[in-house]
């Protein structure tokens, strides 16, 4: 008989977290233990004989619950943002001194999104022209997207090493905003549409032929297969993970 | 037995012109009768038989074509630019005179593009939100494009006609160009990528939904069908007509 | 001050009948004065003093429920499916003993939906070459989906009108459907795929030139906007209309 | 001083070879030593200095050029077809006796072809449903293409390998062809449009999100970027490569 996995999420009533309180609990390999809210103290997470660790809470908890869980030897899963460099650099002093946890730190857990930018970054060398668009619904306060910015920057590093030249552009007369922003030398157009909720697209140009990697986000029960992958594997990748990605098997 | 309609090129040795004169002999109810470069006399057009004449010359002699061939009682298709308000008061003053004539003044040949810009004015009041991507090769000087302009500048007065507000945007921070340009109210991107010819593409949104009009001019010779359609139909459409949408018939 | 529609829902508590409620209830020229389940009879529809009457409710029952309301001077817009020819041959009859009276009926309320179409049915003369690719959902059971069957069949019969032949295809070894499926001499490609929800996109190609008209259907709320300009457009349309689009003003 | 590669083309005179030689001249890197056609004796390869030699010439012909080369100690690049298992195992024997020398055999040289196909590889075990859709110009004989079998086949080994299901259909009733052919498990789809040249799209589903990996060849002279790699590379790649992927850097 297959053992199953115990697994706790934190901020179990929030948005992330119910949808995560769900896939888990449809998961045949996963056995949920805990579901804590805020106000729930971590000790029940010992108590519930959790392995794995699922922090979907705030910027000004998930340092500590992360913490707690690698002191007690529980792998963690963190989907929270708020992980700047000096926290991440405790935490590899943290995880030094607890060899065998390991911990995924996740800005984006939409496999779809995670592959696009990994490909995108990995054809950058590729291709003479390169450009990025982005879509999101119009209540949207920011732009370009956060992953719009990380893709375009790692886009430029990629090029950079292979010691490319910039795109070329002959534009001589344009409207202002025309020819979108400047994202670390790469153009970003961002499209602000009803309908839709959050969209990507990178198109690569050479001569005579086009690359595009499209992806869709059309809900936020999207995250729910990477959030699962993380669950599945953190207990095989000890130490810091940073970006699902370094989960995936993107070699040939 | 079919009588063959005489078509005459001016401009015969220019990139569209020698296009057109491919797609004329090409033709089966067409037939050639003269092919003028720009030291021609124009009183070979009479002496040939002309009963269409196409000008894909230049905006320095267009006008003076057009008058001589409406005067002889020619129909003209004209795809050379430079007809602005005042020549084009001068030419309806002209076929005033000159009853059962007709020309056709077209921006743009390319069939596709015209429906495409003819649609999204068309569907401009059903969407709460509109925005317009044109794609271009890097080899171009100017953004945007002239067709995304005119098409913007007939989605805004279709959407001031229904009084309807603005595109929705909760934008608060964004980097300097990330929503794009600004056409009479409408949002406009300009990409610019090797490989690429002249595209375009609008898009709708709607709680829900999304409508897409996409057109892609590939090669020059795509404004051939224009070409020939206008041809074939100035004949019975005497007077003035700007746009090829004129000839097509858009109707349930 | 203006004076605010009154309307009923039949059919209220099922999926569609319910974002109906909702639409009307959230629009300030409409007043909600019924919303009636299967059980509830019809004479509530006059107490409560509708104007408009929307049907939503089943095959069974909307034939009784759009004569009640004719024969009370109640205008109807209805969203039942299952009005073959003698049903609304019978409808007709009774229009024409109720002058003045509107009914719509409309098989698809999404305005992008509706307008993908139309805007297809007039481009189709214009191209060499078309072709349909629809995608949805994998838990459909049909394939292609009705509205590519309506899509296609409108295209053939312009093609027909136009003497136009059959698109370009010079295939002589395939495997078996690389090639789709065949409406009335259009081919037509059934995508299924987790994640979508239901999208059109019908192709048209030109020697060097593409037009692509997509619709991308994310939600049952897309219905609404089309539900709510049948109720306000309705009593300016007496007789039967059958299709959205009747509605529309798609000329130049 | 940079030192230029010295580059012999055969098959001179064909499509491919004559952009060859064109690309070659364009390159401050390479020199041209040789452009040879069918009659011309191979001995011309030595006379000439050569140390790269690319074969652009017909099955009958590769393996003989292929052989002189690597016997000869100098690298050779391949686009011809016809090499079967008995070749390629012919080859490696011969390379076996010539340690040093390094060959490619490319059955693609467009770079985002190839890029493309092995995205969508990667990416075939992170997603449950995954279809494909190639595009091509009308007259093309065969459907599916050469390399939509080919992308297939890759996409089905990697589900098989992470041992997946096949994707979700539910279909029941379904015309002829809707569902396109099937290819390893996999669905495909051939559209053919005039004014297309050759393009294909993988479509990866999964809960709420789509990846969309679209490739587009405009023209013939998308191949020669691929071939100038191939070229650059070749002589630090000792023994036989196949597959211009050998070459790409696609690892993180």
């Amino acid at each position: 008989m297959t053992q199953l996995t115990p697994v706790a999420v934190l901020g179990a009533s929030g948005r992330m977290g119910s949808e995560a309180v769900k896939a888990i609990r449809n998961s045949p390999d996963l056995t949920l233990v805990a579901a804590l809210g805020r106000q729930d103290p971590l000790e029940e997470l010992i108590a519930a004989g959790a392995q794995v660790v699922v922090d979907l809470t705030v910027p000004e908890s998930t340092e500590r619950n992360v913490a707690f869980a690698v002191e007690h030897g529980l792998h963690a899963v963190v989907g929270t943002t708020g992980w700047d460099e000096k926290r991440v650099a405790g935490l590899r002093t943290l995880l030094g001194a607890n060899p065998g946890v390991g911990v995924l730190i996740a800005p984006n857990f939409a496999l779809g999104s995670v592959l696009a930018t990994a490909f995108a970054a990995r054809a950058a060398r590729y291709f003479e022209s390169v450009e990025l668009i982005e879509l999101h619904h119009p209540d949207k306060v920011d732009a370009p997207s956060g992953t719009a910015e990380r893709t375009a920057a790692l886009i430029a590093e990629a090029r950079r090493d292979a010691r490319m030249p910039g795109s070329p552009d002959a534009t001589q007369s344009a409207r202002d905003g025309a020819r979108g922003c400047d994202v670390d030398g790469i153009r970003v157009h961002s499209v602000r549409l009803r309908g839709l909720v959050a969209h990507q697209e990178v198109l690569f140009g050479g001569v005579g032929e086009q690359l595009t990697i499209r992806h869709d986000s059309f809900h936020r029960e999207s995250f729910m297969p990477g959030v699962l992958l993380g669950i599945r594997q953190v207990g095989s990748h000890p130490g810091l993970t940073v970006g699902l990605d370094g989960y995936l098997d993107l070699q040939a």
